[in-house]
């Protein structure tokens, strides 16, 4: 069991975007971000992704469609793999502190997972 | 691409815990739980669990060492498979808003995910 909490020591203002790894296990990701201002290029992700922003805001541009979501508290977003996206805008008047899970789809049947919870 | 808000139309009394699962792919669950004041009967999942509250307070206890873990906003946990939990409180006062991720370790590299993004 590990424990902490998604607002502990969120910097005010960094160089360059700050990924921590929450939890890394065979096949899946959860990561913290936070961007202080911060845009990307495109990306061009092999893995599914699930976002949600917990604090600031931002703006994800999706290249199918020339799409802008604009993210706010508790918004989130499930990319698909092969979804070209990038980030857009980050608010430069506070930090960006988001979750993202990244995962390959597998085999396992969907139905199966969490059935028990 | 699939989005909404962790605190859109959360209700604030159930008679049971409310479950959205916001997304389902293979292998993968990740899930909204609403609880105004439930508790639960010892848990012993099949799937790895990472939770974090976004709103509320809760109580988690684990067997093992007759832990008591407190959870308030942005706490988070990770739960292995087999890690015999229960809910023991969440706050009457308030809606407790959990996001927890249900998974299965897989043998794809860990180390293979989200390193593009």
């Amino acid at each position: 069991m590990k424990t902490s909490n998604i607002f502990d020591d969120v910097p005010t203002k960094l160089d360059a975007e700050q990924v921590t790894d929450l939890v890394r296990e065979g096949g899946m990701c959860i990561k913290r971000i936070v961007s202080t201002g911060h845009t990307t290029g495109w990306l061009n992700p092999d893995d599914e992704e699930w976002v949600v922003v917990l604090k600031g805001a931002a703006v994800l541009r999706f290249e199918e469609g020339d799409c802008k979501l604009t993210m706010r508290l508790g918004d989130w977003c499930y990319i698909p793999a092969g979804c070209r996206h990038r980030v857009g805008e980050t608010s430069d008047k506070e930090p960006t502190v988001w979750i993202a899970v990244h995962f390959k789809v597998s085999e396992t049947a969907a139905s199966d997972v969490g059935a028990k919870v």
